[in-house]
């Protein structure tokens, strides 16, 4: 971090800056120039509030040079975090498909789905039980009902469950499930994140629609620094000025995230494209970017979902998209050993 | 509501979509043209889920000409809503400023600023309590003692209190708070924005930061039509491409608000900017713009707040500020009578 | 500029980047620390190419502390640059209303607007000759014939006129215009810029429409390093993710052009919002925060308008508008004198 | 197109409107309800005007129910566009890979470079003559002598070369370039493209930073209906919240593009990223996501660049890309035929 003065600082407010920075168990590299003077801070800066430090009198700017978050950095932590759970396996060259429909709509829709999405390859079952509706009048889903008949396509089928919270005050509704899936809309409920970041259960962090990839790392670092480490981040879409998809997938988000962490990555094309006629091209593409997995809305009967049906793709085409996707792997294994 | 169909449909499915679409107490306007077939539904669609129209096999597209919003419509209660709390008023002619520090840091600090703001005009008190930040290893606020120590200030100055809410479970925490903030990434935290319905304190509702006014309302609607009618909204700026300013003030969001909605509107120019330098000229504007009230971050000394202190103005330039937006409003009321 | 180099930068290219530097006529000001070496760039760093640094092989990261441009910096030019023209005057405590039609139709339409302008207080009149429409089967403009127009309607009515060129080639057509207009999609067209350069004509730079302030002041450098001085600029709204408003008007824009540069600054409510019913308030709230004049579109039959009918006002709503900006200007001057 | 009448529209104004409708040779299809009335426009609606339409006084809202383009439009051609130059064809099929440094900076740079490409597969070469800065102070090319020097380079390796154009002014210089280069900031330059539409030479369209696809197509419209049929699209990233690359790629552009419209796209991974280090990755994803060809910048020595070298990968690197492109192209073509 460098802190740059303004011209002239008060020596008396410099000199309880620098013993400020000092307490944080930093060391201070000093340099005068002729206009201004610039304070180099050496050490673990990412316990230092930037915003504290820009408010001050004497201070002109503050430049971070390091990466705020440290638990979630790869500097730290060179090697790929590969996250289990119930047989399934993501990262650190394991790929994961998750699939399954937006909303668990009754025992017959998710039995089904699950032992096709199974057949076709999936390793885990996803199905939302609580739905985050825009409007107080849609289909808010079957909450409870819908966790317990996951739960029942899970011991049918053998494939973990991901589902979404809504709330910490579902933390023990959701003791069962495998995954607790973060929204997009969650992903700054920090109350919610320190709570995940005290049980050892893994997290899929979804990147909320208007967040950089570095505040989408700050939300991991709550989780991680609270002591789970089992986090798996989802790209799913930022919203821009595009309105031909619902949003813009940013599949750049994954050489970023590869280079700047260790933990894997999963893109989720369904709600990043908002239509069923762009996910494959999309699925195959964040393979090819090099994604440790994918989470496709697949549903039997797309016309008559309850939510978000426009976007769910039918089990017959999520077959032939795991089919694809095995080609596209075999092909960037080929390109790797280039 | 339209929909366009498909050419030629499927009888079969046309049928059992027009019996769904009366099923919902709507009528139905047919006209069959050369190329397509439209339907023209007529009554109250606030309740029709347009995803799910969107997704049947036999339409092409699905628009809606009516707002998706019934109890934050201005067609609906044409007049405007004003809320009030503990002597204050805000809507319908009656100016609110809000005025306080970003967080509650100690007994002497918001005593002091209490009074100071008081002084200077304020009819109500803003602190934070629970903080939201980006990096857990930043100040996260005095949490319950924060509270206690706005009422301590609300005993002694007799200003009611604003504070942020994080989420549900801190319910009980804010029976005795005035008025009960939700921060713009909670503006879609809906099973929080469902729980604020049921009880009957004012609401404090920011925008999210890249969420549409529509969408916002949406949110508002969820309170409303929960059973509290004393929803406030907040305008306090959306990401965009602009770096100048930590966010763009939308003031273009006061008229379109004005007209579409009876609910009163502040805006907080603070948050929005993020700089000092910037509250006064925003805060005028905001006022000719036809808002019902500011909300103001005001420290006794910005440079040594925990938080924000960069946004945060001396309670003299606050005293200064309210005079200026007195002569403002003067103004306008004038320029309202041409 | 400050340059931080990576660890153990190789000798030789430090010693050829330094020398590089030196022969820019800037001092350097190096401190190692022991994780890394920064350079302190000492001068007129406006003159440096930022990319090519951060390129190098030695280099870890660059980071501008001063501003790229000079000639629109307030810095280097405190006090504040008026624009004046055919006996009109903009900036420096002079506020201009600049209206007429979004483009010229035919000679009554055009006079009867020029005069009706002039009557409730217009300072000089704007239309469009040359149209830049998305679709090229919309209506272009009339082109040349429109500038005979309006400089019929400048021979009538006294008042210079403003109005956009589209390209370098039509300079000669805008001989006799009082100031040339670039539009928001030429703002980055530097070829053009460096022509308008090379005259000593009033231009209105309008802002991108996703462009940044900093990128506005880097293209106004272009005109103003080319040796003319007589730069306005024309806030005209941004692309953000809100559709209610055609763009996002960004007043904040106004106290951010105050501080970093001494060029006039005026606002365009019309394009902003896109829409008649919202000038009014946002042409209030720009006087409120500062600007130093406004343009506003202004056709004697909106409903008729060969284009951008929707945001026209008529000559009735402009005459009460010109009103109620007086009112809010001695609000504002009285503001001022607290 | 859909108009929705304001309730009892004046029967005046609703005639002309549909004898001006009439006129434009469309038929409409009124249907009158209770609470509206509504008129489905029936013909070519691509050259209706429709601001025109929405700001008359008896219209509530007008909505696009087609496409604004025509001639881009693949519902009028079904069959893909293969833009031929030189030896090298793009589309259909045909993938195309376009290389060379982000500016032409000396004959020896230029040839070394043509010659590395061309060994690796590159099947055009191409350089920047004429560069379009943001600061006055920047490197602006060497203009003319180094469209010279591309061609030298054309003549010694054979590969066809593709060019920035910056003004229609330009038109003779770039007689004998093979491929004109409309810049992400030239996109709505509509006079040029109208001037690039009477031309038989093919038009590489770059996608404005924020414009939007229908926007982009509405560019290519221009050249398309002056009946210029040679354009090839070239999708460079675009500007969102996301600061970790330098604009956000949308490679779900392609699949939209494929279905929407019958022109050839590519990809430019080198300045959407911005990164050398993220060019990999990004080329592979374009390919996989059904991408017609690459344009990526090579330079000898990126640490030397005048321009961009940051995203400039060097010849080695390009040669491996162009490898594990082929591989992946196999991978898709066996994807294909599931």
């Amino acid at each position: 971090m460098i802190i740059i003065l303004k011209q002239n600082p008060a020596p008396k407010q410099l000199e309880s800056l620098k013993e400020w920075i000092k307490k944080m168990g930093l060391d201070i590299h000093e340099s005068r120039g002729t206009q201004s003077t610039i304070l180099g801070l050496v050490g673990d800066t990412s316990v230092v509030d930037i915003d504290l430090i820009g408010a001050m009198e004497i201070v002109e700017t503050v430049k971070r040079i390091q990466e705020p978050y440290k638990a979630a950095n790869r500097k730290f932590h060179p090697a790929d975090t590969i996250v289990e759970f119930g047989g399934a396996k993501v990262g650190g060259g394991n790929f994961l498909m998750i699939a399954g429909p937006c909303s668990v709509e009754s025992r017959p829709q998710i039995m089904k789905v699950a032992e096709q999405v199974k057949a076709a390859g999936a390793g885990a079952l996803r199905g939302g039980a609580f739905k985050p509706r825009t409007s107080p009048y849609a289909f808010q889903g079957m909450a409870e009902d819908g966790i317990k008949l996951l739960l029942e396509a899970k011991a049918q089928t053998g494939l973990p469950i991901v589902t979404e919270i809504m709330d910490l005050s579902q933390m023990e509704v959701f003791r069962e499930v495998d995954v607790i899936q973060v929204g997009a809309r969650n992903m700054q409920n920090f109350l919610l994140l320190k709570e995940l970041g005290k049980i050892r259960k893994p997290i899929l962090l979804k990147r909320g629609f208007s967040n950089t990839i570095q505040e989408w790392l700050m939300s991991a670092e709550y989780i991680l620094s609270g002591g789970n480490p089992h986090v798996i981040l989802c790209e799913r879409g930022i919203r821009t000025i595009e309105t031909a998809t619902r949003n813009t997938l940013d599949l750049s988000a994954i050489p970023v995230i590869k280079e700047c962490s260790h933990l894997p990555i999963i893109v989720d094309p369904s709600h990043a494209t908002g239509h069923a006629k762009y996910v494959r091209s999309m699925s195959l593409a964040a393979v090819a970017a090099g994604a440790d997995g994918l989470m496709i809305e697949v549903h039997d009967n797309p016309h008559a979902a309850l939510c978000d049906g426009q976007q769910s793709i039918t089990p017959e085409a999520f077959h032939r998209l795991a089919k694809g996707v095995e080609i596209m792997r075999e092909g960037l294994a080929k390109e790797q050993s280039l």
